[in-house]
């Protein structure tokens, strides 16, 4: 997958080349570049915000320096996706649909955001990490990158695994637990130790059930539940009652 | 405010050392600690992963490293922060109310994430970014605090502001331009130019409230709407029934 990201601070994104991002680059699962708009600037102090028209503080990212460079992209049948807190909600799903692109394109707004041109004519997808304000788009791309390289094939390899996460069952995660088996009188669940492996499927469905109706059950309408599934959030929620 | 940040990987958070987060260090409104709890680990291989009980994929971190971690942390009246999908949602309240704060210590989870007994044992506040899964809690982590610290007093400074963000008014925000007036025929909408800041207000409060019906009608049921906007809602409501 080709990442490509126009960004003010291409210095931000060292995070990327490290753990499982970072090796994904090095075994060329991935080819990020890093653009820097403001080498596009035409303004001869290299100048890419202006005040905004109608008054009011912030600065505001101009039109030209980005659309001279999206214009120099390679033309492609590609996303180009601006992050903010006014679009559409970045979930597993989004994350999941990106997965399967060859390549995906970010623009990193900064200051007060961009003007709202380059949203109306370069933009494809207009994305928000959740319902907060950020200095710039820059962390948000970095999460977004984050969430869908470690879906792509042979990213996360043996030593790991993205089939129980959280949402990709339509649930929560179960709680885990390692070694050791007593931590200072803090101990690991009996059946986890038992060695009876529909025992352990059957408490890690229901605490995974127990924890989303505790914390999420608005995930409950759209998960994909079995008739025993029902029944045990029926038992539990009738204790919860008493 | 103190931050202090537990992590395998202190070596990903160069990115706060840039833009509004940097500033607002090297001018002391903020200090960044970062904790390696691997050098907690007294195994002698400096392990700190394990693999689940009851069997999976994965490697989960084990409690030791992370116990003695926070044990050697100064006692304070202080928030320990995990970031994990099954958490709490991230919002703008949470970064308003995280602001107050004089300490907040943030947990990075990695890999399949924590033993489950340091969530119980360690962790006041379980906290999510949003409904995906990241590779660590890290991403996670500087995307928080980069939406606490610009709330901290004279960290955006008169270049900037905050008050008019999306999320603070209730509503989405309207959008915004900057010059040129006029750019390859793509033109700014004539009430900017018009200097009438009577209408000029009314124009912006009128885009956020239709962006918000638009995209994230869910957040009008809680905005603070005069009986003028309400008009102008069921005035737009109304032709888009047509």
């Amino acid at each position: 997958m080709n990442i490509k990201v126009l960004t003010l601070f291409p210095d931000m994104f060292t995070a990327l080349d490290h753990s499982i991002v970072g090796r994904a680059q090095e075994d060329a699962r991935i080819h990020l570049e890093y653009i820097n708009f403001r080498d596009y600037s035409t303004n001869r102090h290299g100048r890419v915000d202006d005040s905004p028209y109608g008054g009011g503080a912030g600065m505001l990212l101009t039109p030209q320096p980005v659309f001279d460079a999206v214009a120099a992209l390679p033309k492609a049948n590609r996303r180009i996706i601006a992050m903010t807190p006014t679009g559409q909600r970045f979930d597993q799903t989004v994350a999941e649909e990106w997965a399967r692109e060859s390549e995906l394109v970010f623009l990193c707004g900064h200051y007060e955001g961009f003007d709202q041109r380059i949203h109306d004519e370069l933009v494809t997808d207009e994305v928000s990490l959740g319902d907060f304000v950020l200095t710039g788009g820059e962390l948000a791309a970095m999460t977004m990158i984050d969430a869908v390289v470690r879906l792509l094939p042979d990213v996360l390899g043996k030593s790991a695994s993205h089939e129980d996460d959280s949402f990709s069952t339509g649930l929560l995660e179960y709680p885990h637990y390692t070694r050791p088996a007593d931590y200072n009188g803090l101990r690991v669940p009996d059946v986890l130790l038992s060695g009876n492996h529909a025992k352990i499927e059957q408490w890690r469905r229901q605490q995974a059930l127990k924890r989303t109706l505790e914390r999420r059950p608005d995930l409950l309408e759209t998960a994909d539940l079995s008739a025993s599934d029902l029944k045990y959030l029926q038992s539990i929620s009738g204790l919860s009652n008493d």
